[in-house]
């Protein structure tokens, strides 16, 4: 799925089924590579089989893009969610016991036995997993974000996220340069992104630097920067012609 | 005429007077804000009233588009041309008495008395200088970069140039951290540029960083990297428009 560069994932933040359902209806004919269900959004969090059940509508409406699921966590920019820690690996865990998801997203900030439960269960049921980093106060050093990627690869993820915040350009090209290093000292893909009106360069630009994933409003933005996929798609269109004829 | 960013400069390269007319009607129906007269590609370069004529005639033709003169010198990425340094210097000074040129450009390594003279004649006639610097073997330390941004501006430069070459795309982001140092430093305008494909995102995104003025072809390059001058401003364009509406 990551041969290509970048993926353009667009979130679904619906506060219930039929509000997603209209979402990911408008969202499908943009044509996304990927559609993230940010499921803290989602107001029937607490029931089991209310979000099995949105996921499998979703799913089937999803005219075969590929599926990520992701509770960001509160303290990693994501809502407010009336579970604990360990609810939410079981619920992560049900999802990838059935077929309507691809991918799994989870912080590697979180405590090492959730983090292995999930990777165990996601691997036996062959679904991918993103171990993710938010910063949303600002861009530590290049070191600390390429620490940060390492740090979700030695926990076994298939895929490392991190998003920080910058304060200025610097930081920008501070993230696009440990994006840089991370390409080559990783052996996964990495997702970066810089966010903010300041970072939206690295969401159309991160992928010359080697981030696989690119976040775009389809309906609604789940993050501060994002762009609407249209525009971000021509964008990254034309600067891959202008490129690549040079 | 520095405030809109970039200013789009498409060099006039042909080796006489016809080629250069031709090739500066076609370059005028594009209307880039700047036109570069590369006089080192002129044959006749030796002659000053040949130099001169064409001078005039490029001016009538320009449609009130600003024109810069530069002999770009050999040991900086230019061709070889008959004439010593100071006759060199003597042809910028003729060219600064004239009214067909607004801008000058001339190498700030060059001997400090050149480049004084230059400066005096320039400014008693109401040209701009750019003091260029050009490295096409590497991508010095983002400090070097900023230095000779910094000499060209104690020298009495309008506008400090340094343009550079990558190895990698980290280099790319030196050249843009440093044009964003030397904006914050430097108090006058700035022109940089990360040269061949791999710097072309340079050409494209360097104004994010404070460089005031992008090359681009017209009909002709005049330097590795350059881009077609209708898609860099369709970028431009597309990525202003992205990013404020962000």
């Amino acid at each position: 799925m990551f041969e290509q560069k970048p993926l353009i994932c667009t979130p679904l933040t619906g506060k219930n089924t039929e509000e997603i359902i209209k979402e990911l209806i408008a969202i499908v004919q943009k044509q996304p590579d990927l559609i993230e269900w940010r499921v803290d959004f989602f107001e029937q969090i607490a029931e089991t089989d209310k979000v099995l059940f949105t996921a499998e509508q979703i799913f089937k409406n999803s005219t075969g893009i590929p599926l990520l699921f992701t509770i960001r966590s509160h303290k990693e920019g994501g809502e407010s969610i009336p579970l604990a820690e360990n609810e939410k690996v079981d619920l992560l865990c049900a999802v990838c016991e059935t077929e309507f998801f691809e991918l799994v997203d989870y912080e590697a900030s979180n405590e090492i036995e959730y983090i292995k439960r999930l990777r165990d269960v996601s691997k036996q049921n062959g679904k991918k997993l993103i171990l993710s980093y938010h910063n949303f106060d600002c861009t530590p050093d290049k070191s600390e974000i390429l620490n940060r990627l390492q740090i979700a690869e030695s926990y076994g993820a298939d895929i490392a996220k991190a998003a920080v915040m910058p304060k200025d350009e610097k930081d920008v090209l501070a993230l696009l340069e440990a994006t840089k290093d991370a390409e080559a000292s990783l052996n996964i893909p990495i997702i970066t992104m810089s966010m903010g009106q300041l970072g939206a360069i690295s969401r159309m630009l991160g992928w010359m630097y080697g981030s696989s994933v690119t976040f775009a409003v389809g309906e609604k933005s789940s993050a501060p920067g994002q762009l609407p996929i249209e525009k971000l798609r021509k964008v990254i269109d034309l600067v891959k012609e202008t490129v690549s004829e040079n």
